[in-house]
């Protein structure tokens, strides 16, 4: 961590500071320019976090150095981690479909959905039975008995399940049901659900926020690697910008960023980032094309009655479709689909 | 709601898509441009969240005119909203100050903050003993040991306690303790909690998300409401731009906005905001000025041992003075402090 | 256009706003729902420019209907446009690639960077003469010089040239020099410039503006069309975001967004988007995959002396690679590079 | 500045590195930790500016300490600019209110918006005769004729005229009839257009961009200070966000950030902030309260057949009552208006 120091510290600051950060363990390095004074804490870093040099008299500004996020880093476990579930392997050099409807309706609405996407090319099955709803007075999802249409879709097809998780009281429960956990984008910081699938030993699906960066996006990895569960798959989403065109901005340079700083499989879920299905066959290739180890893909089979995100889901046949395109893209840069 | 039509729209299209709306019971109004055809579907537009109208063949785009929000909005309730806490009135003339340290770390610390921040001229104690971290290695907060201390300085000082909830299950725990429950920034669109604390009868003070906009900020508020409390008092923090001088932006347009939309206080956390002490006064003074109904604001006897955002923390006398500086500017608008 | 009035509006406030658009030549077509009367203004919305209809009393919103941009747009010309410069077609199912160094340095480099990037696969050369710094004391660019050396590398290697116009007064100076008058991402919309250049008859590289909306780059695209030169090039090149760990966030989306929206080929900047050189084949990858026309590199045989942006340009022989990687990717989507 | 090394650096590649620092004339300070290794490089940063040391192999991230501008620094200069103007001190004690219409549309209603606004209490007189328009088909000014005007209304109350200058070309012409030269916002990095009022004896009123951080505010400013004129009124007019209930959100924090890093007065704009007339008094309030050194606000005398910008133009007699209210603020914070 280095501290620079306002133009106007004193000698007597300089060595409160000082004496602050070697309380604390740190060695200290002093370095006077024309300038600017800077001091460097040379040590564990996390040593700092219960203290607030940036509150100190003398200090202009804190910059640290080190990486907050440590059991995530490339730099901790170099080659990357891959996660099977149901015979399939989530970061290796299959690309993985996971696809399915925002919501579960009906027990025929997710059979016929599974089976469908089964036939088009998926590899698991998605389907909300608890819905994070901007209204309380929108349809806000089947709960258990979602999750029990799902299960059997799941038998029928064999299809493992991905479904949200969005309250701690309901962990026990979705984990009967769900293959992988999803948080959802307005969860990622949700830091108590974080701890509580940490605790499990399902794989969790963890969505960007909206408004976070990399770097929280990897910290909020952390919660949930530091409790044990390091069977993280990061999905970007879209974040929020000023541009109103769609829904939100995807952000596909997250994929090589996240592959230097994380050995974590990364997921692009193109539906939510567009929110209109005529853009999620365009950005699924760019997906592909950029490295990412798997999609999250809303199909319905009747868009236009969905209870929820029918714009922005595929009918089966524009999927069946987007597979075969994607198949020939996979293989250019060496991997299948 | 305005159906704007494809060019390309056929008639055929046009008869479906007005079937449709008449189907969930809303009138039809057709309007033929020489460009575009406009469908207005006249009616309760809430009929419309179960369907998805933008995935139906012919459709260009949906444009709602109503707003989502019914309980908390102006015309639905024209008179403002006072919550009376602890002998104070929260949205009258009386502009309300909450003070107090970002957490709580030991008795002897809220006690003397307590002392402090009365002194100086608060009317609230803030204090958080669940805490929100984004490094699951920083310090968590105190739990239930933080809310007796709270209650400790409470009885001492006479301040109404205002404290977060982060998790479902602690409702009941802070219910016992808080005058006031905060909803933080992260947890705005944590659904279940807002579902949660919309069930009981204390106040709630629901910060803005950080990349929320008005009308998701005040569809949170009517999730509580919805549920049958309306003692909400929203508190805009700062929101997430591309400017890195402060730890947010403080959009202080919101109030206007809020007062226009809704007949809820409105409280600034100019703290949390700046990120930075020094423009916590500024901030304070032009929050006061465009009329926020209150400030909370973070004030620590000992900023540079603080265990969180010390950076931020006015010291008590700074707080003093700024009192005394905010009293004339509440005055020249025709209000107290 | 459709105006929504206040809940409040009264007949006389009604019957003024009729007759302003009526004055103005547009037909009206009122429709009183239960809780909002709306105004439909009928005919060209452009007529209403002059005039403020927000400011009318009664009014709540204004919602154009109608699209601002005509000539770039796709509904007035349904087939893209295809520009020929030196032999090659941007916007034909060839990608083309421009690359070259940021800025022109000296004659030697180039001509050294001109051979590498024709060896590579390059169709075009790029080299900025004038360069917008956002520092007063950063290297301003050789000016007339840098055209000279631009002009002898393109006579050497037969590579047309792309470089920057910053100052209407320099309109007929690179007009002598450049094969393609490139406009920066900062002058989007200085709308004196793109005046000049839609009168020049030379193809305009058009940036998309830091932070500019699709809607207002095509606004500013219309700008240079209005005047007669309707061959523009659209160039994405990262758009200004809260994220910090790239340079810019490369809105991809754009893409399939512009591809829909108008005839005007797009193309895609890789470098300044990243701002570092080892995301920029990624960034490649996907922009070929979703659909770009062409793409525009900053490659440099001596990055780490370059007098500007060395740490995002590509050294030759990555930018080989890279081309070579893009071939099989260009394929799968039907297209070649 | 900090160069830090990736973990992976070799001894080579660090003493390459310091070379090269050494080489550009500054000191070399190394400091390894058990982490990572930084390079500090002592004395004049500006030294390294056409160097790219992010591109050395080895290096992970360069952090500049120093800032970047120089003459218009607070540690350049630390006592506060005060600009005289047609017998007013800007960025004196007195708040100092520029006000008028969006743009010159008749020498009548030029003249009757002057008396207005000099009677309401304003000592300067804005109006644009060359307007940036998003559209190519809206209203672009006047031109000469509109300077004419303006001069004419200067003539009858004394007041000095702001306008714009939008093309190098045009400021012969503009320092012939205005007292201080606007630069829009869209202007802000227009860099050639600072370079040439950098070279004129007039102030210079720039606006802050849409998208740019107060660092690149500041260095537009040293762009027009480098050449000589240091007569710069900096103007925040609020930036681009996420938020759609105002037209931009006004970055009020941006005043005490603005007066802690440099000595040039600072105005906010608070009709273009909002976009809605109803909005400007409450920023008004706010941006006096925080300290801003003046207002420029729109003011028109018929604002619904107002050419641009009606929806945000106060009528002369809320501008009357807004200055009547200001007034208690003013004083509330030592100064006056």
């Amino acid at each position: 961590m280095i501290i620079v120091l306002k133009k106007s510290a004193t000698d007597k600051e300089i060595e409160h500071i000082t004496e602050k950060i070697k309380s604390l363990g740190l060695a200290v390095h002093l370095s006077k320019g024309q300038e600017r004074t800077l001091i460097g804490a040379i040590g564990d870093e996390s040593l700092l976090s219960g203290t607030s040099l940036e509150a100190l008299p003398g200090v202009d500004k804190v910059m640290p150095i080190l990486k907050p996020y440590k059991m995530v880093s490339r730099e901790f476990k170099s080659e990357p981690t891959v996660i099977e579930v149901g015979g399939s392997s989530i970061g290796s050099s299959q690309v993985q479909v996971i696809a399915g409807p925002c919501s579960v309706e009906t027990e025929k609405q997710m059979l016929e959905c599974a089976r469908l996407v089964k036939a088009g090319g998926a590899s698991f099955l998605r389907g909300g039975a608890f819905k994070p709803r901007t209204s309380p007075y929108a349809f806000q999802g089947l709960g258990e008995e979602g999750l029990k249409f799902l299960a059997h879709a799941r038998e029928e097809t064999g299809l493992p399940v991905v479904t949200e998780l969005m309250d701690p009281r309901d962990t026990e429960l979705i984990c009967e049901y769900a293959d992988i956990i999803q948080i959802g984008t307005r969860n990622m910081q949700n830091f108590r659900l974080l701890t509580e699938v940490g605790k499990v030993r399902k794989p969790v699906l963890l969505k960007r926020g909206l408004s976070a960066t990399i770097k929280e996006f990897l910290m909020s990895a952390e919660y949930i690697a530091s409790q044990g569960n390091t069977d993280i798959i990061l999905c970007e989403r879209g974040i929020r910008t000023f541009e109103t065109s769609t829904r939100n901005t995807l952000d596909l340079t997250a994929v090589p960023v996240l592959k230097q700083e994380t050995h974590l499989p990364v997921f692009i879920d193109p539906s939510h980032a567009a929110g209109r299905w005529d853009y999620v066959a365009p950005l699924s290739k760019a997906s592909v094309a950029i490295g990412a180890d798997g999609l999250i893909i809303e199909v319905h089979n009747d868009p236009e009655n969905a209870l929820c995100d029918g714009a922005q889901s595929l009918k089966p046949k524009c999927f069946d479709v987007l597979i075969t395109e994607l198949k020939p893209i996979a293989e250019a840069i060496g991997r299948g689909i």
